[in-house]
């Protein structure tokens, strides 16, 4: 079998669409879609400086490099910013920071022991009840803010994938959270008080397999180890669920992003998020209670 | 293992709740979310006239049984209409005629064979590169229809069940139609045109597994065959991985089905059908186009 626009061996078949692919129509398509995506839900526009959360794996990697192609062409500026949790083999951003080097994009990183204190290795074994995703998701999400304010991002985008969101609309619709789906969609943060920074999802229509193919072609130096502390059973049953659906009835994941399209405009306005936040009375950042769940967090650890 | 409420031996476990009661509780629990789901969606309204649709399975036999007790109350009066397709070997309504009889409910029968002129057999035959579940359910909710102006009913109700409501709720999802399931909720028709009926889910918020085991544990003579025509392969798999799903996180059907109520008001005014609706150019009944479905079915099949 040859790919579909020439006479060359396929390297992967889109489920989607039944079409084949070579390796040179392959990243073609995919650069193609995501241009697309990025146009499609006016993701990008001229003189943007957008950071790209990058933690080294096959999704920030592409989005970051997909991303570089708009600061060739001078439309944005384009800069990395990296989130150092202080995980022992496992987070190492070597690879990040030379790709960055090679590639002239400029790289921030910021950790968590100079923030909170403490890496991510110590705070597990003070918060040994908590699970560690939820204050990491917190530390995490509240860096990246902060990182995107202090080197002046327009919008920070990330490296979520079709799957990623398909999985996260199913994981909020079985556990009875619509209203968290209001927070998800290829351009995020709108609504919000001005504090916040835009969220843009380039990879938003490109499914997790055609994004780890196109990652391999390229050659990106991804790490496809798993974060020792995570906690992923639900989203890996769901995760599993949705291979399997998409293996039997192909598109089905598109299907769940695109019902998740249509529906979104209604969740956002109807779960809207209150517009004027307050200020966190410690570190000032927005929050919607008097002190903000990352201060809360940080005198926790300093009682431990 | 005891019954919560008694020192009985349970009849069943209750996945969502991980209660495990003995026949009289169960009885007394699943009747009381029924008719806790009567009041909460308000189904029922003092002098209504209800029509239940009656196949002659499990569902059915619930609902008419559990509306019964509003007309011994003389809140309601009841009244049975059933379809006969006409399915050798399959739809055989003798069981449904006692019930009514024992029960002193009124029972109508509407055939396919007295208003299209062929059974659902002959329609197989005639039809054959047609899905027979497409015009049967055209033809099935055109009788229901009709059977609910003719006999006065202010509503129809039917046995649909909470597995039923997360089960194409998720087929919608999955298959890109979000729109479909703006036709779906405990009480449907109240936007449509007012020749339309509306319709209501009792059974709404209690499960397969639990119907089952109260029409079992009420003796109802229930048919538990399959439609011989039946190609549900899509529902099958969406039904076997809601069952698994559930099965590990108990309470994902009631998830899906709340996350559905809370976006269902939205859903219905974004979507919501068109009010003033055409009549039927032959047979008067409503219709989006200038000939109904059914009709245009039914011409087809006289040229056959």
């Amino acid at each position: 079998m040859n790919c579909n626009n020439c006479i060359k061996k396929p390297v992967i078949k889109l489920t989607n669409s039944n079409i084949s692919l070579c390796e040179k129509h392959f990243i073609k398509y995919f650069e193609k879609k995501v241009l697309k995506t990025i146009r499609k839900f006016n993701l990008i526009e001229k003189g943007d400086k957008i950071g790209v959360a990058i933690s080294g794996g096959k999704d920030s990697f592409t989005a970051l490099s997909i991303l570089k192609q708009f600061q060739d062409k001078k439309i944005i500026t384009l800069e990395a910013l990296s989130i150092d949790e202080g995980i022992k083999n496992y987070r190492d951003l070597k690879y990040v920071k030379k790709f960055c080097r090679d590639n002239k994009i400029k790289l921030h990183i910021l950790t968590y022991k100079d923030f909170f204190n403490n890496s991510l290795d110590t705070m597990v074994k003070k918060f040994k009840y908590k699970t560690s995703c939820s204050y990491c998701g917190v530390f995490r999400r509240y860096l990246l803010n902060l990182g995107a304010k202090k080197f002046n991002f327009t919008k920070l985008a990330t490296g979520h994938n079709l799957d990623d969101e398909s999985q996260t609309v199913l994981m909020n619709q079985f556990r009875s959270n619509p209203e968290l789906s209001a927070r998800l969609g290829p351009i995020t943060g709108i609504m919000v008080d001005k504090k916040f920074i835009k969220r843009i999802k380039p990879l938003y229509l490109v499914t997790e397999r055609e994004t780890t193919t196109y990652a391999f072609l390229k050659k990106f130096p991804i790490k496809f180890s798993e974060c020792p502390y995570a906690n992923l059973g639900y989203r890996n049953s769901v995760r599993d669920m949705l291979n399997d659906f998409e293996a039997k009835y192909p598109g089905t994941k598109h299907s769940i992003v695109d019902s998740f399209i249509q529906i979104m405009p209604m969740l956002k306005e109807s779960f809207k998020e209150v517009k004027t936040l307050n200020t966190c009375k410690i570190c000032q950042e927005p929050t919607s209670k008097e002190i903000c769940q990352t201060c809360s967090y940080k005198e926790e650890l300093n009682k431990i």
